[in-house]
């Protein structure tokens, strides 16, 4: 699994420090992205400040993103590890892009997630799932809705195609028309194909430390038996030199005689 | 594979007791519930002498799981171990997910198919897959049936639909369209996907066995030589030992002369 | 890969006496077959022509079957191993799986197949994709192709619609519509999954060849240094033995002294 | 990953003087490609200048197959390993799979990417995804914008189904109808296995080498502890010979006496 890395001490510190309130936050942002594209009878007011709350969050998000790059050691790397990161931030500046607005806050809670659940892959990727689940049901549903041949048109629905859609069956009885809702969509067949490869990656790097282990047993036990016969042949040298000393006696009582 | 923990002897035991009993109330909660779903002849009275059937297996599966519970050392453990069991337990309570309620079934059965394959992993998934087949279809059937744009309303027509979606193909020709049958999809989708992981995790699990019997037999090949090495070591201290006793008598002769 | 088990002597030596006589007539077996359903100008008695060629191949294929079980020493382990080759013989014997019967030929030319191309499994798996994928297409075009309400009318649909069902995109602009339409598509999702298992299961044992290999050289290099060190200690074991001829031979100088 | 043959130095060298010609060469087929497939406004003139330079670039394609073809030293080996770079230079000379010819960029890009990535899976797949999916969407709009039943008609509408189809969801909202289009799509699955082909492979390679490194370890593991052994049995040895060498001088001191 990608961990935080740890050649950047500084950014770590930071994480340590922010992390509570970034998630906080993602929750609010969430919670607000969620009430604004479910609840239809919202005045133009409330809808309004809805707005100004995902636009000041999402503004913060990018002030976490330019401090990491400060504190970052090496700038041009850490750009180039967090390109999706980047993405994520600057892309829904575009107006067909607006609905990925939603994923920003994926980053951030499935830091915390990953520290909760750290080495338990199963609840790792099942919560992972469901986050990405309600997220892309959501941003599809704001983008679908006011379509004039959108087929996406209440949240089930939009749970239903998210559900079809993550496990590659597809009956078409749902999908996307809008240009918003079709980026949605392949960023959530993206989110699949990734979850795939981290699970992969997860049993990969399970199978190398049993690898490792079971080549550490048989490095372990040759050293235990080399030791054994270092102390006998220690005993032997021992029981030599005295017979040598022996001798040497031998010598020295024949010499004066 | 997932085996009864055996470091929880109490529902070891209870499992062995009652294991034959529960597996035949699970075929009759079949039965019963497909006689419900299939023979659209029945009358009102039939249809109650089954539903009665159908909510006692229920009940008894629900009082299973209590005991289990009880029994077991560390129950919030158990709980959590076990989340799974105890939403296809709770869950068909409410009505849009009543269809689920056949799936009870299938934890039973498969605990049976389990013991009866070890090992056996193609036959365990094979089994697997036809149980979860039939229960599914029959569960889509009952729930779509009735809708007006249902597209799901024979027996043949379901079964279709639960290979094209258990496959990922996904024609969309037949799928559901009520609350209930795409619940019943979803439990599919899922399903489909444990299974995937329960045959890697099979192979995986035979991968580590072959790792550490490499491992093993190198071990034991060091050992073995490193017994001869020790042999022919103490054979060497010995004649030493009878160097040095002979030293010992020549100089004892020497002393008197 | 499934290979011809080695502790069945006799019954590897009537593969090797008609492996080609059965070859060439599954070859024989899918022309007629590919004629009768490509070519729609044929007459009454040409079409029953082809039938009794085929009947004839299919019946030849049911007495290999029978020659096999009865060279078989464990007939009833032979029957549960071979349950796919007994059900493709005897299913095309119900009306609505007549289809099924161009499967037949699958299983005689994937042998040859598998002699062919011992070791190199993407030649092996490309070969069988092409051979099934044909086969399918065939047996699709002929249970649909009389249907009120079929979409796969012409081989040129039939293939497409093979290839969207493989790769399991199953777009839904093609899918069949009768029972046996069904059965076809079926058996080619599971041939598909299947396929998938063999290349899975090929790619694991080239891992444990590996494994033994790795564990081989360790074992190798463990022995070559156990020679060294038991030579060297039977240098010394000699040298020893020498020292204690001499003191044996300076006692014996002394005792007459 | 498949690499230029290390057996082949004469190909090798060519294509270190050649392979920048080659990549730049298909970036101007590529361009020139799409310009004719998305700029409907073009004349017949432009229209025809372009079929000039992809015609061109077609043939110089061909002409470095053939410069190949006459510098392996083993031609058959050489033709049966290339077969698909042979069959994407000829299918497209028959009209229904004309759309095809874009393809022949693919091959020559793919190898100036692989040089770059070397080690990089994960940039080598997202950079071939990304050309193949470019390349895709461009073949099957050219092939169904005419086609009087098409789904197909705008770049746009192209590539969301080229990514459908890739992560074989497909809706069946967009699907080609026309014989090139189904064609492409072919294409398209077929690319679409191969990459998780190498995806697999990849990590099977990598696993293989930390097979290799923790069997060298252990057996480096093994030599340190045996030169141990053997230092310590020559100091034995050698303690030994001057042991020997003092008996032999009191024998000798023994005899004149």
């Amino acid at each position: 699994m990608v961990t935080v890395s740890d050649d950047e001490p500084r950014i770590a510190a930071w994480d340590r420090r922010v992390d509570w309130w970034l998630t906080g936050l993602a929750v609010v942002f969430l919670a607000a992205y969620a009430w604004e594209v479910l609840d239809t009878s919202l005045g133009a007011d409330d809808r309004a400040a809805l707005e100004v709350v995902i636009t000041v969050t999402w503004v913060v998000f990018g002030i976490d993103y330019l401090v990491r790059l400060a504190l970052a050691r090496q700038r041009l790397r850490y750009v180039r590890r967090h390109l999706l990161e980047l993405a994520v931030l600057l892309l829904p500046m575009f107006r067909p892009l607006r609905a990925l607005r939603v994923f920003t806050a994926i980053g951030v809670l499935n830091r915390q997630l990953r520290d909760d659940a750290r080495g338990r892959v199963a609840i790792y990727v099942a919560g992972t799932v469901a986050l990405i689940s309600f997220v892309a049901s959501l941003a599809v549903l704001d983008a679908e809705r006011a379509a004039p041949d959108a087929t996406l048109t209440t949240f089930g629905e939009a749970i239903w195609w998210t559900i079809t859609t993550l496990s590659t069956v597809g009956y078409g009885d749902r999908y996307p028309v809008t240009t918003e809702g079709r980026f949605v969509a392949a960023a959530l067949m993206v989110a699949g194909i990734a979850l795939l490869g981290v699970v992969t990656a997860s049993i990969a790097s399970w199978f190398v430390e049993n690898l490792r282990q079971a080549g550490q047993q048989v490095e372990k036990a040759v050293e235990v038996e080399a030791d054994r016969t270092d102390a006998q042949l220690s005993e032997v040298l021992d029981e030599l030199r005295r017979v040598s000393a022996r001798l040497d006696a031998l010598e020295r009582d024949r010499r004066p005689s």
